[in-house]
């Protein structure tokens, strides 16, 4: 950094602006408390323009890219109550390449499970950044997130309370909510708004991050499926679209290759 | 039933005591709703001496099942508010043995999805049975089940707020809520409250549904995880179940064959 | 094709020379005998200028492109004795997308199984494309299809006695018969030789056939091992490589996008 | 053994009759090569009357069960020509549960591989047993194992050349070998000759060793598919079928539970 080099950190050491939260998360002292502040969090669509003119990016955790992109609109246009519940779905190959038990094949196929309970590392980070969008709002987010067994992709339900009256009944108000999804994520290349629940087959090998935004109208919840390759979007195919920001180069560069289905 | 034959019915056709939610949710009238009243839900931990004495038995679905097992405890000792989120997730047999694009194994093998948001058939089945067993509290239930590659098992995450006050703080209060659930389900030859996160692979062929409740601190919310043999404990072991206990027979009989795993 | 468009079929329509074959392996009278002549096989490596130049050309099966390009070396150049075994191990998607039992998710889903071992379809392709390669040595050829327990790609393994003498002992041989292979597929911009036993996942959505040919030095026989992604080398990929050759562009065009993996 | 204890040895260190071989194919000199002779090789179905009254039983590897069991019947009654290619299909779990990089879920699902070109540690086994069946007859044996994307199973595909009159043409012969192997295996609890090609599905969790022998009558060739759970019959069942035949008890004592299917 200081020889001017731009960086993509694909850790997790810079995407916490409260150094102490890496003593509460990490268990480890932050030895760089210093570039935190100057350090952008790299969700592409949240911070495009700090990315741009970034010199120190920290690449999003795989799970909080998918979630923070389902509730962003939600939460910045005040659409729900900050109760919410954030349940995901992830490929095996979150869990990096290191042999390990979790991981080997004959424990993790035909098998689900949750963990993580006590809490995961990247809620701060989910916490950190849906509070940006609405500063003063305290939100209230559960984060638990299950292994299932394929290799990549990571399927994301969010559920909150929708206050009284916020939006119209009936497939009105399903419209109201997907238009204002359509509105904020105008223009983005690697974001779409979908008419029905995503599967991450659409998403193996791409960057795209699919959004379905609904409601449970039997009890006025708003409920968002997202989907992501917790491989691309969720770690690569993210660091290769803010490099290419960074360096003033077409956002997508790189990332157009055909998608893979199935 | 008119010749004095017992039955255990493994269709939708006798679980809801209100025919008129028949045409609702399965789309026909129902053809002998006097029967509706005389059948039994056949969750036999809930309604084990019915079973015993009925000549009808309306075999639980496999959602119900997972979901119902592991609210029970809660919502019958007004442990939490009526608020309840069930994320669940099931292996591609829950969907039957008729060929469809939706097993196809290309389609369903790396891949997962969330299906049914409209309102799944389960749902009324949850809402009745939670509803028995606190009556006059008035329960807002948001259930998404969700296909996961694999052949058997689902697996329920559970979601409710604790009241403030309701239980200790730290861990503390989870030994409370987990004393609660040892009760509820004592002497329970199936159902098996456990330490950790469950597996569905630990009930892979075997007729358990294993439970887990824990708190999530920072917010305040009960979550549970439960799990089963979609086929087994959610089918066909559970049918078994209910015919010992109509037959007089020992309750385990031909259901405690050596467990699979993995 | 009376209208001078050039066609790439991709059934089998074409694909055998001698139209009485159509009455033994797919049970129809050929309707246009007369074109069979004419018409081109599409193992592209095998007749590249015949593609370029040909007005229609018959799309090779997923088996016969792996089996084929595994063998072809071999049978030109004469190191084996005509007595082939090939055993081969395909993905479901294999079997097309029209549901049916044998690929639905819970069937398909751990379990292996061989099939047709009266005779596959495309045991005539592979005779007439090896026959070609060394006419007048008649051929005698097993081939047995097995379906694995995965979405895209097919492995095949082949077996045929090396004649004594024919390649040096020990190391010195199998870097013969590398060199030979290594020679005949001099320049293939889709065909790899290489030095270890290949994994489908390499070839996961690119148009790649890899080849690892070896020596069982106890028994004197040749081993080969070929993998390809049977929807792009053995399916729509080679029909692209094809038409590219057809309409004049760079055989690799549209065929460079990113290799996925895993 | 010097206090009398009877055992059954589920290592490799028992086996092999040949101490030699262990330096071959193992890498080390054998400890007590004494017992060798000792030993019993506890296929039980060929040596079960041995088993019965042995001290010391050496449990048989995975893939020789499956190999040996399909290929007993053709080599002791001198129906094939010694050119044996034996081609096996094995689930992830044969690799042992110590996590390493091919037991990895990400890089073993959805993929397919063949490995120990060079010759596998089983392969003595398999010679040495088959010997055995008809002395002094010289057995030229390939054996390669694949590792394909399952928990559970092993297929094994033998091909070997009929001479020329031994069984009759067409459907007849094949009714031959039928009956020829079902007169070997007579009365075997766990050994099924089926009439089609078998599933490993079909022997998840259950001490069965499925066989289907038929003949490719283009070439001339017998082809035998069978399939075993290689972690029942090819492990800890097979050790327990052992055990009971040594203490007496009936044998299939603890391995009737019920068939675990899909």
């Amino acid at each position: 950094l200081n020889h001017g080099i731009k960086v993509v950190d694909i850790s997790a050491d810079f995407r916490l602006k409260n150094a102490a939260e890496y003593q509460s998360w990490y268990g480890f002292t932050h030895s760089a408390p210093q570039l935190l502040e100057q350090a952008v969090y790299g969700l592409t669509e949240l911070h495009r323009s700090q990315v741009t003119s970034a010199q120190l990016v920290a690449n999003p955790g795989c799970y909080p890219t998918g979630a923070i992109l389902a509730l962003a609109p939600a939460v910045k246009e005040d659409l729900i109550e900050p109760d919410i519940i954030i349940d995901s779905k992830s490929g095996v190959s979150g869990a990096g390449r290191t042999p390990s038990l979790r991981a080997h094949y004959s424990e993790a196929n035909e098998d689900v499970t949750a963990y993580a309970l006590e809490g995961h590392r990247h809620l701060p980070e989910i916490i950190q950044e849906l509070g940006l969008l609405h500063p003063g709002k305290s939100l209230s987010v559960t984060f638990v997130p299950h292994l299932i067994p394929m290799t990549r992709g990571i399927l994301t339900s969010c559920y909150a309370p929708l206050p009284l009256g916020k939006v119209a009944a009936g497939k009105k108000g399903e419209e109201e909510v997907r238009q204002l999804y359509l509105d904020f994520y105008k223009g983005e290349p690697f974001v779409k708004v979908v008419e029905f629940p995503p599967h991450t087959k659409h998403t193996w090998g791409n960057n795209l991050c699919l959004i379905h935004p609904t409601i449970d109208h039997r009890t006025g919840r708003l409920i968002i499926i997202s989907c992501i390759d917790n491989l691309v979007k969720g770690a690569a195919g993210q660091a290769i679209q803010n490099m290419n920001l960074m360096l003033g180069l077409p956002e997508v560069t790189g990332l157009e290759a055909l998608a893979i289905y199935p």
